[in-house]
């Protein structure tokens, strides 16, 4: 029976200081829905007491009922103050959660400096603190900041900070080491010391600055902490945090602990990427494990000796973290990879097919172009549907135009014109909307109702563009990504081109195409392929 | 007097195995005349059997007279043939280089599965080719492929490995963890062993699979290796190569190592970010030691606490590395952000003044509204400085229109029109382009050139889209975020509204604004403020 260690995942609370993410609501609320089918066993889903946005989905996530424990994260009361009459952590109470985590000096600099209070203050505002949110029957976790500077510089103090959270009944004593600094050897030695000082069981969290955060989580681990504090990617402030998507392979695969289970594991690329394109922050190529790289053979000698025994040049079996092997020299990775998603969808690609191979050559330059399954499952649903001659036409378009107007101090006005040929009928509308897009997406859609009037049940949630190829910005390819959803479901379409009303186009009509097809089959047929391609949300 | 470790830099060779990474000989010889300013002590040039380009970096570098050592790669001589006559081997001989690293084979499993021949051949062949190159008065690395895997499988044919380089004259043995499983605990272990049976100095070649090439790295020279090889970023096959930008100052400023001098030492950033810049390859904002966000503070209470001294959360000084501290402005940031920012600017701001009191409400405002300023230093800047008066106007719009045609099998067409105010003359222009903003850019540019002929130095270089409340995406708010280059600086710049095209205009024009004020101010008071917010790349 291997040793189990509770993981503690703070991509929505630490991860949005990285700089260049920015959360919204709905982005949380999607993000901690991965989370939780990856099985971590702690959500940090924000801040109350800071800004609104985290209330909201303290509010919302309530309702999922994930087997996560959701927690809030706030700081010890204020100095001189009195912690049942502190406004945050009233929020923190008022936000409903199971767990809490606060924040706290263990560095005595920190406390003259930073706090600019005295020693003996800072750990009353400790003990009130945690007595308080315990007091109301909350499980209190203390990350004890700059716990590693501290005790170098003060290792009595530094665990007297931890002694008083003990007393007021914390659940975990997290050692933080905030300033991302200290190296694997200390990280080992000074756990190994707290651990016969303190009884309560310990966490880690740790950040990237010297590139040590994946070993440091490690060391302390190997010395006994048995929560470890990330996030997804190692999003966080300045150079980010402990990476999740590397240490539970790392903790799991190679050292033997019990992170997750091994199928939740198979769902860690997915969730990088996911949570990746929510954030909407390109992923490293080369990220380890999960990257579109991790097991990407580039070397003649390397590849010829891969063909012979994957072993020769892979510390693991890409499938057990859900990334998958890449020949660069060769498509064949690619192909079987569509092959394996064709019978997921019960459909039988013919290779000798001429339409087949085209359609399949066309899906393979749009990947190499950018495009990720884990982006857009619909569109290739859809391309792979069209190779296989399984494709009912919806319409096909004439034309289209689309004038955008501004003058001085007036906001810009968008007109769309659409000639589209359904069921052999020529349909011409107009339309204008709150841009472009939204110009074309009613003018389709006045276009189609006639025909489709269920198309009045989907709508589009949610728009991303990205610049492909960053040569030359505004000249250069862009990657439009789009979510939709009806009542039940939501899928989401790609579109590429140089132009990025071509591309929104693209994957408009790939988003209604899907939802149509979707409403002329019977609906366990229309929900199987969704529910199968991971297209359900909730 | 500190130990000195050797610093072996293989960015030229194996860094070229990372997955779009491609030098040619111009790029290399750029890259190696860095490197020799850094104060690396071997710069692995290529594989002179292996392709032409490197035959002919190997002739110009010659010339350069580096202090560094130049070192060819090649491996051991082919299974049942004889050294001398190995037209690899004679390629390396040929090329006239100091050094030579020699692949072999250490793992026995390898010697079965991908060599396909006995265990005795791969002993003869690391002994034939040391002996044939060490005769011909060259230093002789060999790299010890797969060792740690090879010494955990058959330990006793792995120490064989080495004993017979040894013999043969090889001036380093270097460990490599070819696939980057091996863990820092594993790895300090072996080192210690295999010291005890060899006397030729260690080296240590780590990958980057498990997010743990630095920690390996440290943990061999803390066991007794003393020439580490790594690459610039980290750039290599799959997951890359072990660091050399964190593992110098992790060594040097962390552990009292010697490697380069302090003055070499504050060149890492620079030279990081050169070789981006040769490379192509976009370097991430958060790598540590040398990111553009590696000292960069978010959080509103860390901003504070940095005001009162930085080592409150920063674990080294920026300069010592060439790199600096930024603070990012956002929401999760208090009013301390703000007024940082306008100190970097010589801008002061008095909070009683009323102006400067709705300045910054606005700028909240704006924030709550979607704009991200974190991500567009220079919007902010242009903010700052309209509210303290110091901003001169470039041009007004008196009104653009844009028309975007598409007809079918015809790809889009976009076509715009914009009618501008410059210096109380009206100019009327049209122009196409890839996309609608691709041409608004080219139709405003076409307006100002007369005006500013120097708008030609500048482009986009990356644009990027986002639904920020995601109720209706295509009517919903959307924020664009632009990045523009000229020849030695980058800025960005925001814009949101319901419009794209709206929003993508606000972020275009604040971009030219903010180069073109740069050019009307001197040279010297151009580059100042974009060098205070951390824009400069190189």
């Amino acid at each position: 029976m291997s040793t189990i260690i509770s993981v503690f995942d703070t991509t929505l609370r630490d991860g949005t200081q990285g700089e260049g993410i920015s959360l919204s609501a709905e982005d949380k609320i999607k993000i901690a829905l991965k989370l939780d089918t990856l099985g971590v066993h702690y959500i940090e889903g924000g801040n109350p007491g800071s800004n609104s946005k985290d209330i909201e989905f303290f509010q919302r996530v309530k309702q999922l009922k994930l087997q996560a424990k959701i927690t809030a994260f706030g700081s010890t009361r204020r100095k001189g103050a009195i912690a049942e009459s502190d406004a945050n952590l009233n929020r923190i109470i008022e936000s409903g959660v199971q767990a809490a985590t606060l924040v706290g000096k263990a560095w005595d600099f920190h406390v003259h400096t930073a706090l600019q209070t005295t020693l003996e203050e800072n750990l009353a505002m400790i003990y009130d603190s945690f007595r308080y949110l315990s007091s109301k029957g909350m499980e209190t976790i203390y990350d004890a900041e700059h716990f590693f500077d501290g005790y170098k510089n003060n290792s009595e103090y530094a665990i007297a900070a931890l002694k008083k959270a003990e007393e007021a009944g914390a659940a975990w004593v997290v050692l933080c080491d905030t300033n991302g600094g200290t190296l694997p050897g200390e990280i080992h030695e000074i756990v190994s010391r707290v651990r016969e000082q303190i009884s309560t069981p310990i966490g880690i969290h740790t950040h990237n600055d010297c590139e040590l955060a994946v070993a440091n989580t490690l060391a302390a681990v190997q010395a006994g902490a048995r929560q470890i504090q990330g996030t997804i990617n190692g999003y966080g402030e300045r150079c980010g945090n402990a990476n999740l998507c590397s240490i539970l392979p790392n903790l799991q695969l190679k050292l033997g602990y019990s992170c997750v289970t091994d199928d939740q594991l198979k769902l860690l690329t997915g969730t990088a990427r996911y949570v990746s394109e929510i954030a909407n922050v390109n992923m490293p190529v080369n990220q380890p494990y999960v990257g579109n790289a991790a097991f990407a053979h580039k070397g003649g000698i390397h590849v010829s000796a891969i063909l012979k025994d994957s072993k020769t040049y892979e510390h693991i079996q890409p499938e057990l973290v859900g990334n998958k092997q890449r020949v660069l020299v060769s498509e064949l990775a690619g192909q079987s990879n569509l092959l394996f998603k064709a019978q997921e969808l019960n459909l039988n690609l013919n290779m000798e097919n001429t339409e087949t191979r085209a359609m399949i050559d066309r899906i393979k330059e749009l990947e190499h172009q950018g495009y990720q399954f884990e982006g857009a499952d619909a569109s290739l649903e859809l391309m792979l549907r069209e190779a296989s001659g399984d494709l009912e036409e919806i319409f096909t378009l004439e034309s289209f135009k689309l004038l955008v107007e501004k003058t001085k101090d007036r906001s810009v006005v968008s007109e769309a014109i659409v000639k589209v040929k359904v069921h052999g009928e020529t349909v011409y509308t107009a339309a204008e909307g709150n841009g472009p897009v939204n110009a074309l997406d009613n003018a389709l859609r006045k276009a189609l109702y006639q025909f489709y009037p269920q198309i009045d049940d989907m709508h589009l949630s949610d728009y991303k563009v990205r610049v492909i190829n960053e040569k030359d910005a505004t000249a250069a390819k862009v990657r439009v990504l789009i979510e939709s959803t009806d009542f039940s479901n939501s899928w989401n379409t790609v579109g590429v081109s140089e132009n990025v009303i071509e591309a929104s186009w693209q994957a408009l009509v790939d988003s209604i195409r899907y939802a149509l097809i979707g409403k002329t089959r019977s609906p366990q047929s229309a929900e199987a392929p969704r529910e199968r391609l991971g297209l359900v949300n909730h």
